[in-house]
This record gives structure tokens, C-alpha cells and sequence, in this order.
């Protein structure tokens, strides 16, 4: 399954899912699909390698391993993040309103077809 | 509504969901309820200052405005943030297989009730 069907389907799938993206965790995209702007995923991949290392820090600190997620919630978006493998992520950006319980799910199913091809 | 009739439904009415704090953003605890300790919520005071300002930084940068809820899943339990007032924050711990959804609906609709009280 290519990348770009891969983030076709995790934006199609999911109700109010308007972008997404596969990412480096050195911040670098590799590849992104989208529907709606709502976020600039420029900025995002270049906030991506900071959230990734404080989030680690603080889950480590926490004693609860590796962060496999992660998820910000505004009023203007939900930002989701799933770790692929130790190098990369898989990100979802939903509208206010969409489904993200979905998009968890879908992440989770989506990353394992990613990490075959990464 | 008291803190502590709040934090014992979050917990309660969550499937999986094993304890619930309120904190202060400058990680101070103000009360707490566990029914099973998966992480030490003397932790997470102390790292939840630090994660609430690297999460307030990276959502400000992303033009998303504040973050109203924020959350990390590991393989040992999902953390869920979610943002009373400027000054207070609502946690909820819950393992591996407990209803996550369910979670961040409770916290949703249970603070607002701690605001009040606040």
C-alpha cells in the first residue's frame, strides 16, 4: 500500500479528518495528503521534532515507556500523532466535530501498512 | 459538586480508568483518587508543568490557539490532560484496553463542573 493511499484513506476514513502526513521525528515530511487547510503541516513537521522529544522526556520521566500517541486538542483542530517505528510518525489533523475516536483507530491500523514500507 | 465526588466518577464511570487528579498548571496536586496505581501521580505533578508549557508553546506556534486537552498513550496506560481554567488542570489515568473515548468525553463534561468550584 503507497503512502499516498495510505493518508488518502486515513483522511477519507474518518469524519472531519481534513490532513495528513507522514513525518520524520527529525521534523522532516515525507509525504502528506490534503483535503482542507486548517493547520499549516509546514509548521507542524517543524514543531514536530521538539513535541517529540518533550514528549518522551516526560513519558520516560513517567516511567511509562515509549509514547506511542500522542493528540492535542483545540478549538480550531485535534492533532494526532502515532509513532510508525523509531524514526517515524503518522499524523491527522481533524476539524472540531469529527470524529476522533475514529482517527485514533485509524492511525493504529494505518501505521503497521506504513511501517512495511518505511 | 465536590472534587472528590467528581474525581471518583471520572474514575467509576471510565472502563480501564484507574485514577484522576486535578493539578495545578505549576504542577501543584489538589486532590486526587486512585483505585490502582499504574503511574505515580506525584510524577506527574511534578512533570505536568513542563508538558502543559511544551504543549501550550508548540499549539501557539501551530496557530491553533490554546490547548484544551492534550494526551500520551504508551503501552503502559493513556495520560489525559484536559484544561479546567488558565490555572487548573483535570487528569485521568487509564490502562491498556480501557475505554479512551469514554475517557475524554467524562473529562469534557466533568470540568466545567470543577471550574465552579475552583
Amino acid at each position: 500500500m503507497s503512502f499516498s493511499s495510505v493518508l488518502k484513506e486515513a483522511v477519507d476514513g474518518v469524519k472531519g479528518s481534513v490532513s495528513a502526513m507522514v513525518l520524520g521525528v527529525d521534523g522532516m515530511p515525507v509525504e502528506q495528503h490534503t483535503v482542507e487547510k486548517v493547520i499549516s503541516l509546514d509548521d507542524l513537521s517543524a514543531e514536530a521534532s521538539q513535541m517529540i522529544k518533550d514528549i518522551d522526556k516526560a513519558s520516560h520521566s513517567l516511567g511509562v515507556g515509549d509514547a506511542n500517541e500522542f493528540s492535542i486538542i483545540s478549538d480550531r483542530c485535534g492533532i494526532f500523532m502515532h509513532r510508525i517505528n523509531s524514526e517515524y510518525y503518522l499524523a491527522l489533523i481533524i476539524k472540531p466535530g469529527g470524529n476522533f475516536g475514529k482517527g485514533r483507530f485509524k492511525l493504529r491500523v494505518l501505521a503497521p501498512k506504513l511501517m512495511r514500507e518505511l
